[in-house]
């Protein structure tokens, strides 16, 4: 059974070294994991909140897109998209908006805080407030919710805004969901393991600190200038260093494996000097980031290479996005008028026309079922089981559960059929 | 020179007579005038703010179609959609929710309305205020600016509505416009000479006094029933009735001519009993009615056929709304990544590559122009003049106010031209 853990980046600045280890990096190591079902978003529509500045939006888009397939994020396995590239996002945050009290947004961590600082400074409490800001956990909520995704890998603040798609999730499920759950409750993942990078003056690395290493940009040249202005005790050459209060340090042990980092905190005890350390340190990193910058820059003078590949996420996304926004439009009520129900015709069309599971085994000597409409159409098609039981009992758990077992089993959907379709078909077994 | 007048209806209900009198039958009056490009809406994602029923919105999404239908509005000439066909408008609704000040929204008379009834209640202000509640005058907003119309026909207590969606429209076009007036700012229009309908007791029509007439609902033993129960004085037949403190009167003149209206107030001065007098009222109102209760109920059997003409009016409100919408995704930095720039190569397409206006005159004696791109595509043709000074005087507006004079020019488009590409050739002019 595969997690889905989406992952946003909002897409305002460059990405620094702070971002590659916090960050991007444990991502793309997770997304790599045989279990788990990986979409990463930049996250465009948010970056529109803080920043009126076009061509800093366009820039930072493509700077990190670049980043994150030259750090090796792999755009077969993964989902890779612009958020703006997925309108069914918008128009599912307008369904959500509906469902939302808006108590719970007047408590969210984000506004209140400015909120808080107006009122320190005798303003009005929505003083430059922008509905924006005020409305972006429910963007958040269909950020996630379009996708269905369980887990959402978050720092601690913002644990409450997963609990806020959650609860709309479930207040969703509840007014239009008929029994079914039409929406997963995601999960907040938090990231405890993952190193926050100290910058040049030992702080948290962050661009409000002005403390940053480059990644990419500026080269080899920008990444040794930035480690030559670590700050270090002023210990001479010849002399012990302590490498436990050594912020240099912590950042060499971000990049080296055990054996390396043992061996530079020995070279430091026995007297190696910082200015040689801080060699070994662009090194150490360059081993790493260099074969990256390489592609980077590959990657930068084409845009129209990374283009392309956002074009096939973007399919990707919506081949999942478009037929479930649809069903979400049907269970509100926003449908397509149909012919009207002959009647007569329709009661005897229920029972006759009922979908069928059928299982079976395939040379390959794995068992298999199918869900076919009554007129025959491939609905569904399992994955091979190991045994015949195995296939059974999902058989079992879609016809007791329907559609809200469809995101768990090991099952594809049939050419140009919506899941809204399946859902139906799965819906007339519960009726039997 | 027409002008783009834009109404939508709330699907949440079924239309009674009121309805037909006050909004329905001058709506589709002006909606003939020669100088009026009319856009007609179902407000079905207005709808989801105020009702959680999918059967009842679907219900009502059908009827309200029906009835515009039937009684007279031309989908071949006004632009028919509905609301959620056309999902640019959620997407532009986010654009426009990052520039309004939350502030602004406090104010709403809607919003403020609820809290007030909170207050007064003891009850937390935002006690069962949803954020769609709060948030409707963004989408509004959107639905008036997606088609950048002049004139929204509005009651009094909408006009702070039409005032929000020009200060965001302002606002918009400040920060992204670079100079261009990317929206138009829409103007409320008051209708101060369209009669209230009053109810059976005398009070204004309406589904919360529980006193309306139903319009096609029902057929036409629906309408006797309930015009037999308006409510009259005690007079009886052969008594002076007093035609002004009459509200069967008022509703009497709603559907007549000068004459007849003069007739029938001389008939109930001479004694015309109030039997005889529902009897007439009911005649008169099936004159006007019945042939489109006839076509309503035929819509109402085929609603594929309502289907059909919906999809037709949601490709013409999307062969404006798509392009433009790209425009403005442009403009705040939504762009698509383009192949880096040769900058050699663009400085000098930039000097040979203008694009170009030519005027000419046809053989029907009348003056034209068109827009040319550098490799000669036909961006916009212009209607005929009169004088060659009219076609040359449009030509002088295009190229000094670009793409903000295009919404009143007398031009169609090239083919598969969009807005976008011509707002970017006459930009050119503009930077000459």
């Amino acid at each position: 059974m595969t997690t889905r853990v989406l992952t946003g980046v909002t897409t305002t600045g460059t990405p620094h070294l702070g971002n590659y280890v916090g960050a991007i990096r444990p991502a793309i190591e997770a997304s790599r994991k045989a279990d788990v079902d990986a979409f990463f978003f930049l996250a465009d529509y948010h970056a529109l909140i803080k920043c009126d500045d076009p061509a800093r939006i366009e820039r930072s888009r493509l700077e990190i897109a670049a980043t994150w397939l030259a750090a090796g994020l792999d755009p077969e396995r993964v989902t890779f998209y612009r958020q703006s590239d997925v309108p069914e996002i918008t128009e599912l945050n307008w369904l959500l908006t509906c469902v939302t009290a808006k108590g719970q947004m007047n408590r969210a961590h984000a506004y209140k805080a400015s909120t808080d600082i107006n009122e320190a400074a005798g303003e009005d409490p929505d003083h430059g407030v922008t509905m924006g800001l005020f409305c972006y956990p429910i963007l958040m909520a269909a950020d996630i919710l379009m996708f269905n995704a369980h887990k959402i890998p978050v720092g601690r603040d913002q644990i409450q805004h997963i609990e806020m798609a959650r609860d709309v999730a479930a207040r969703f499920n509840h007014l239009f969901g008929q029994g079914r759950e039409l929406f997963v409750l995601p999960e907040a993942h938090i990231e405890e393991h993952v190193a926050t990078l100290p910058g040049l003056d030992g702080r948290k690395m962050s661009k409000s600190y002005d403390n940053t290493i480059p990644l990419f940009e500026g080269g080899s040249k920008s990444l040794k200038d930035a480690i030559a202005r670590i700050v270090t005790d002023s210990k001479l050459p010849g002399e012990a260093k302590d490498a436990d209060n050594s912020h240099l340090v912590t950042i060499y042990e971000a990049f080296a494996s055990r054996d390396e980092a043992t061996a530079f905190r020995a070279a430091l005890a026995g007297g190696l000097g910082w200015g040689e350390a801080k060699q070994q340190l662009v090194a150490l990193i360059e081993r790493e980031i260099a074969p990256m910058r390489a592609r980077y820059e590959a990657l930068m003078a084409n845009p129209e290479q990374i283009e392309a590949l956002l074009q096939i996420g973007a399919q990707k996304a919506r081949a999942i996005a478009t037929p479930f926004l649809n069903e979400l439009r049907h269970a509100v009520g926003l449908r397509t008028f149909q012919p009207a129900a002959k009647p007569a015709a329709s009661a005897q069309k229920s029972k006759a026309a009922l979908p069928l599971f059928k299982q079976y085994r395939e040379a390959d000597g794995r068992f298999y079922f199918k869900l076919t409409s009554h007129d025959g159409q491939v609905l569904l098609q399992s994955n091979g089981f190991d045994s015949g039981r195995d296939a059974g009992q999902w058989v079992g758990r879609l016809k007791q559960e329907g559609a809200a077992a469809l995101a768990d089993a090991p099952v594809a959907l049939g050419d140009a059929v919506t899941a809204a379709q399946v859902a139906d078909a799965l819906a007339a077994f519960a009726e039997e």
